[in-house]
């Protein structure tokens, strides 16, 4: 992708949600059946966040990855279901974790509901997961998402214990997103494959390409949080900054400003003693370095990466559709 | 069991641990093997609490029913190891959501690396678990205990929700108890017959054993909050009346005490306003109100009948064993 391509509005999904409509529908009636329970707290906190503004990127990557490997039956839709929990368990226990104030353009549940329940429903989310996989039949599918839960889990540890270190180093920050975020794009594509029978190079192929679509996302994710507008992102801008985490916009920043800053980013994010007027210098700061270019930089190229992995799959419907998703990643305003 | 039994001392598990030791070491290498993580604080945090005091009660009962129900294979073993982490997993949870400050005898993990770490390292834990689980190859193992960890999360937040209500009945308190306790206890019993190939009404007869023994094991351990001391217990007795956690004593107490009192338990429990002496004036109600006899009462039923359910298996060394573990559930002073 050009930089004219990068200025273009994102590519439409229409495509994308047209073919996976179908399947997309069980996959949600799934997952509200399974949201239920007998205690009341439960499915209403799950409701919060689900039913929010969610683009179920994740389950629509193994139902895409399922049906271009010539997934015919729908064991795809239960693995799908349970994809998209294991994802809604992580940020309930996330915003517990980051103390959260807004997520998908709503009240965080721990501010509604309190922490506990929100890292209780967490862990009943997840079990759901792993009924719907049980239920779903795939001893390898099982293994590829309880192995990225695991993996995601030591992501967001690895975050917690490092993001907030002045020289964090950028191979570490690509190590805690491939963790955290790209794990669960990468198992979802890749069980979607072997639920499908697809041969093993075909499931590696897949997996691949959910790993760079699952970096370009995060990528993007850090870059949105001082570009994007707090309406459209559906959470406060600037976030990043004010809780002292350290992604790539500012890391290249950090790296990159003359050394009469270091004391402001010392005091800024080593020891969050933040005032008025320190988000907007750091704004600028990350503009002057050109920070914020070359992390869209890094995402389009992780675009591209994810796009040649499944080149050699043909097929004149879910490739096109699934090239838009990784091209969307990039794109998107939100 | 009758009262002179209830006043012997707890029988010796030696001929269990004894038994089982050859199976017991190879799980404690499993579960070590399998906390391990490239990323420090996992390794730390989860040792700090799996080698605490733990009794391995619920791996123990995994490996006891296996090998009672002839298991000649290593499957069960890898099954026990996954039990011992969900437990261990919605231990670190809990002391998060019960801000609890001692457990196993140790100062509480989170009041050392912080409520985020100890969420995280619980879900890292939990996907190990399921790790272990595909590592053992049976769906239906797999079934019983991702089912058992969403009942085990239903019973949490029903207790979250419900526990601190100066009215909650009894058939309630034993609901909470029988998803939050006894049904990690029915999964392990459950699990280790299907492992071993039994036939139906062999697992479920085991699951019964396991359940009923859950029970017992709970409620002696609300009993020993009001009764128990705290160098014995690892941690501190009444715990649950500051907390204002209603359990079958003060649920008990509560029932039968006049009129008069009322105002102490709404101020005490509802409120949770709490004053120097009222801890020993609701030891000294409970006492009156004979609550703790027939909690303990209670808990000896519930040993029988698991006795009961698994009487008819015959066996010369593994069903005494088993025996012994349910008239210890009752017995035990920690």
């Amino acid at each position: 992708m050009d930089a004219a391509q990068a200025l273009a509005a994102p590519p439409s999904l229409d495509p994308l949600l047209k073919l996976a409509g179908p399947d997309m529908q069980a996959v949600d009636a799934l997952i509200r059946e399974h949201m239920d329970s007998p205690v009341p707290v439960i499915p209403a906190l799950a409701d919060h966040l689900i039913a929010g503004s969610a683009k179920r990127l994740r389950p629509l990557l193994t139902i895409a990855a399922a049906r271009l490997c010539g997934a015919r039956d729908d064991n795809c839709l239960k693995l799908a279901a349970a994809v998209e929990f294991i994802h809604t368990a992580t940020l309930l226990h996330d915003d517990v974790v980051d103390s959260s104030q807004l997520r998908r353009g709503r009240v965080a549940a721990h501010l509604i509901w309190g922490a506990p329940a929100s890292v209780l429903v967490g862990d009943f989310l997840f079990a759901r997961a792993f009924e719907l996989m049980v239920g779903a039949g795939s001893m390898p599918a099982l293994e590829i998402l309880a192995r990225a839960s695991r993996v995601i889990s030591e992501g967001e540890v690895l975050q917690l214990t490092r993001s907030h270190d002045l020289d964090l180093s950028q191979e570490v920050y690509i190590e805690i997103i491939k963790a955290k975020t790209a794990e669960l794009f990468a198992a979802a594509a890749e069980a979607g494959a072997v639920s499908a029978g697809a041969a093993p190079d075909r499931c590696r192929a897949m997996r691949r390409f959910g790993q760079d679509l699952g970096l370009a996302f995060q990528l993007i994710d850090d870059a949105l949080d001082y570009s994007g507008d707090a309406k459209t992102l559906g959470k406060n801008p600037g976030d990043d900054f004010r809780e002292g985490k350290v992604t790539l916009p500012l890391l290249l920043a950090m790296a990159r400003t003359a050394a009469s800053e270091r004391d402001f980013w010392v005091r800024t994010i080593d020891r969050r003693e933040q005032v008025e007027g320190d988000l907007e210098h750091a704004f600028d700061l990350i503009r002057e370095t050109r920070a914020l270019d070359d992390t869209l930089a890094l995402a389009a190229r992780y675009a591209d990466s994810a796009k040649a992995a499944i080149a050699g799959f043909g097929g004149a419907t879910w490739l096109p559709a699934l090239n838009d998703l990784a091209d969307f990643a990039v794109l998107r305003r939100a």
